[in-house]
């Protein structure tokens, strides 16, 4: 078991089962997750751009000041249910706020099927429950709670000089972030002010979070919390503003790297590489219409060496790039070098058979700006999994 | 069989087979074209806006006064083949002129595998046969030297009053229009000047192969040529302008739905119709958002009525629509006003189990500007043809 979000001094957490998804099948995991800090907390918060708007997300967005905690279902996303879904949002918060005894504002998220008004006894049973665990939820737990699609649960943690950092989170379709494609609850025990709080985490958001996709289907749900309890005596000002920063992102990024790695049919993780751009968001559009290209993600999984494709991919961002510049290598495996290379079909393709995690680099030669983005291949399984979903 | 282009006074079509495609299978159809005009004649045309362009697409793109045909291969997109491609493209144009005894200029397009080499020995050998066969290509048959996974060819012939407009087009899979992402070849035998030609040309563009999308991959070969042969008395100017880019826009708006038909792996045609827009990009934006959406594309070939991905992708789009605003239509059936309506989902999902051709209405009630949008949904199939494509 890995360390996540409970393991931040200052945090502690439960789970329960609403029986929040009307599903026929059984499942064997919690759908209810509350997440208290032991002093009212400052925090930092992205949320989904989608102009459709979750009841969640209206609801925590409203929030100003310091929190208590977090409480979150998975099962039913509460999105596009009108008066009563921001209700049953507020509820939410308010049972949680009463039976952990915390005075302070809870933030709220959920995630599930769009549509379906939540069946409140069965949120109700579910925080009851989680309250009474807290504490019990620890490492991968917590982020149990929140899986849908998912079939492993997102945790990261690292140690900084003083500090820790720990997240969890969800996602597996419906994702490409133009803010943060799912759902991500981070800590750290740091004493950060919610104003660096808020540019740390729209930082580390721009370079992980916002810079995969499985889908190119943006959710209604998507948030990402940061909350810093204040535990331990590091005081982050501007003098380490890039230490936290930088740890912070780290944590992100590996719960972006397993958010695509869980792609919904996924058998390989394909990491594009943009370098020599006159701008990053030169490097950012290509990497994203590479990354969002289903003739590129089918031919990865079928182990094609299919440069072509890529190319066109690169070029269908109208950048200006220039085709006489243009450099791409699949591992290290160069293709294309202007025209094609005499590369020998057969090495590329064992190395596509090979490696789950596979690497394009395409140096357009323009500049010196670079982005990377991370997504994963389309499968049979993605079509099953989702022509399926409610069938 | 049905008219096409050959059927247009003036135009005169051969096909011929020069095996131009490595392959294993035995091909039982031409894969080159070489059309000729009577007398020179004014053209029009639209090219891809790919930042890579293939060799042929260059060529064209460099021609100005009149033509006297067009020459075409499929197999091999002579894309990204560099200097050696730009001298082959010219030379395919340089053969057919000779051996036809023409000698204005010719148009030049190809479609096929990007990056190899044109086998020129074998185009010439195409080309040659295509000439020997003039006048014996008709109705569909040139439609058939252009298809590549094209699984029927694609005409349209429409009569006007006293004109008439015919075409042909190629097309399955990389199809992302932003101008045109296939090949297609019309004529009329209208007298049309230059100017008019082009204006018309884009105009009926912007609405037909402009308004499709497959898989939101934009090709490098894509192009669209438009002949006028003037045999007919009729005169285009501005008096009857409308009445010729209707009938353009007609023969350009089927061309374009048998491509979406035969969109690569699709059981279903999707006729994506938003209304009630603030304006009309913001109803292009949205109906394209959901166009190239995978979630709603395989649901609807799952037959789930999962408006919820639909008002999701719409939100995606970010251009300031207003849930409790949006009304959206499957067929008939009405399943959200500004919240989920009673309608029952067995009569949805019958609704799209038993047709091909599946409409969804989004009125936005914002405004009054529409568009709308055709797509495919997305199948094993599509995977399957794409990650087997070359191996």
């Amino acid at each position: 078991m890995k360390k996540g979000i409970a393991e931040v001094p200052g945090i502690t957490c439960g789970t329960g089962f609403g029986g929040i998804k009307k599903t026929e099948k059984k499942i064997d995991r919690p759908d209810t997750l509350v997440i208290v800090t032991d002093e009212p907390s400052n925090f930092a918060a992205v949320f989904t751009t989608n102009d459709i708007q979750a009841a969640p997300i209206k609801f925590s967005k409203s929030i100003k000041g310091k929190v208590c905690g977090i409480v979150a279902n998975s099962g039913n996303a509460n999105a596009c249910t009108g008066e009563q879904g921001l209700k049953d949002a507020e509820e939410m918060a308010k049972i949680a706020s009463q039976l952990t005894g915390k005075e302070g504002q809870l933030l709220v998220a959920s995630t599930g099927v769009i549509g379906e008004p939540l069946p409140m006894d069965r949120v109700k049973k579910g925080i009851e429950e989680a309250v009474k665990n807290l504490g019990k939820a620890r490492e991968e737990e917590p982020a149990r709670a929140i899986m849908t699609t998912d079939t492993f649960p997102k945790v990261s943690f690292r140690e900084g000089n003083g500090f820790v950092v720990g997240g969890i989170a969800k996602g597996a379709g419906m994702i490409d972030p133009a803010m943060a494609t799912m759902l991500s609850f981070v800590a750290t025990d740091a004493k950060v002010n919610s104003e660096t709080l808020q540019r740390a985490l729209k930082e580390a958001v721009d370079v992980s979070f916002n810079a995969i996709t499985v889908d190119g289907d943006m959710s209604t749900n998507d948030c990402v919390f940061l909350l810093s309890t204040g535990k331990s005596e590091k005081v982050i000002d501007d003098s380490n503003y890039e230490e936290f920063r930088n740890l912070l992102t780290e944590v992100l990024k590996e719960l972006a790297y397993q958010i695509v790695k869980d792609g919904e049919g996924a058998t390989k993780i394909i990491r594009i590489n943009v370098t020599g751009a006159k701008s990053k968001e030169q490097a950012r559009k290509i990497a994203r219409k590479i990354a969002l290209s289903p003739l590129v993600k089918t031919a990865i999984f079928g182990c094609d060496p299919n440069w072509g494709r890529i190319i066109a991919a690169a070029g269908a961002a109208s950048t200006g790039i220039e085709e006489e510049k243009v450099e791409l290598y699949i591992g290290n495996h160069l293709l294309f070098k202007g025209k094609r290379t005499d590369f020998i079909e057969e090495e590329v393709f064992k190395y596509l058979k090979e490696n789950d995690e596979i690497v394009i680099k395409l140096n357009l030669n323009l500049g010196n700006e670079t982005f990377e983005y991370l997504t994963c291949d389309l499968t049979y399984d993605y079509v099953k999994i989702n022509a399926e979903y409610r069938t």
